[in-house]
C-alpha cells in the first residue's frame, strides 16, 4: 500500500549487499522519519558521488578524483606497487594503513570456469607501469583461492623480465587462529612456510 | 584515503538501521561498481521520495501523497479504525493485509520516563475523527509493553463517551511459540484470556 516512490526506494535499497527486503523497509522508515538528518544527507552524498565518480586511469581504483586520491598522494612510495583483484581489496588493505606504497587493481581474477582471460583484466596496464621504471617491488596480494593464486602466478610470469622484486602476501595462521579449527590447507601452508624462532 | 565525497556517502549509509561502518563500506563499493544498475536507481528513488514526502494530515502516516494512499483508498472500510503507535506498526499490519479498515498513527506512546504527554501524541486528532461520526470500531493496536498498554488505556478513556466499539489486539501465545520458552507474562495473559474449544 506504500506509494510507488517509496516502493521504488525500498527496492533500490534492498539490492544493496547486507540489506534484505525487511531491513530495507526499516531503513526506508528511518529515512522517512529522519528527513533532515538522514534522507537529505544521503541524497546529497549520493548525488555528489554520482556526479564525480570515475575509474582511476592509473590504478583502476574507483574514486571521485582521477587520478585517485592514492595515486595523487605524494607521500606514498611510488616504488612499491601492491596488486589486488578488486577495489574492495584495495580498500581493505588501505584501511589497515599497513602498505605505504601505491596500488594496482586488476578488476578480477583469471578463471577458466567464468571465462575470465588475461586480456579481461588490467594486466597490460600493470606491465606498462612496471616497464616504465621507477618500481622496485611488486607485492602480489591476490586472494588465497585457486583462481587468486593462478592469477598471481600469471602476473609474476608477465613481470619476470623486468628488474623488480616480486613478493606475495604470506600464507599461514590468521591472528587468533586456533589450530584445532583451521583447515588442512592453511595448516599445510603454515608448516611449509615455518620460520626459525628469533 | 577515500575521497571526501565517498567518505560522506559511507557515513550517511552507516547511520541507517541495520548497517554498520563495515557493511556501509561494502554497500558503497557495490554502488560504485554498479553505477547504472544500483547507484543511479537509488539516487533517483531517494530524490523522488525526498521531493514528495509528507505526513498524512488525516492519519499521520508518512507517504508521498497527502492524504496517504491508505486514507485515499475507497475500498477500505472507513468505519473501522486501527490505532497504532508508529508508522512502522502501520506498515507491519498493512503488510499482513489483515486489516481492511483505516489507520491512525499516534506518533509514539505515553511515557512518564521519557516525558511524553498526551498532547505530544496525535490523540486529539483521533478523538476528532471519531467524534465526527462514521466510525463503528476502534482497534487499539499498541505494543504489548507497559507504555503501550498505558497509552491504550488512556486512548480508550478518551473515546468512551462516543458510540464506538473499542477493541484491542489479543495477547497470548505467538504462532509457533513453545510454552517452555515463553515468559511468564505471556503465559499469564494466555491463560487469563483462554477460550472454550469450539
Amino acid at each position: 500500500m506504500a506509494s510507488p516512490e517509496i516502493e521504488a526506494l525500498t527496492q533500490a535499497l534492498s539490492r544493496l549487499p547486507g540489506l534484505g527486503p525487511r531491513s530495507a523497509r526499516r531503513a526506508v522508515l528511518h529515512l522517512l522519519k529522519k528527513r533532515e538528518t538522514a534522507l537529505e544527507p544521503l541524497l546529497s552524498a549520493l548525488g555528489a558521488v554520482s556526479q564525480r565518480l570515475s575509474t582511476c586511469q592509473v590504478c583502476g581504483n574507483v574514486d571521485t578524483l582521477d587520478p585517485c586520491a592514492i595515486c595523487a598522494d605524494p607521500r606514498r612510495d611510488a616504488r612499491a606497487l601492491c596488486v589486488v583483484e578488486e577495489v574492495a581489496d584495495l580498500w581493505a588493505l588501505d584501511r589497515a594503513r599497513l602498505f605505504p606504497g601505491k596500488f594496482h587493481v586488476l578488476g578480477g581474477r583469471l578463471s577458466a570456469l567464468e571465462g575470465v582471460r588475461p586480456e579481461d583484466l588490467r594486466i597490460d596496464s600493470l606491465v606498462r607501469r612496471v616497464s616504465g621504471g621507477g618500481v622496485d617491488e611488486v607485492v602480489l596480494a591476490m586472494n588465497a583461492t585457486l583462481d587468486g593464486q593462478t592469477t598471481a602466478h600469471y602476473v609474476a610470469e608477465r613481470l619476470e623480465t623486468y628488474p623488480v622484486r616480486i613478493t606475495q602476501l604470506a600464507h599461514g595462521l590468521p591472528v587468533g587462529g586456533e589450530l584445532d579449527y583451521l583447515d588442512e590447507g592453511t595448516l599445510a601452508q603454515a608448516l611449509r612456510a615455518r620460520r626459525p624462532v628469533a
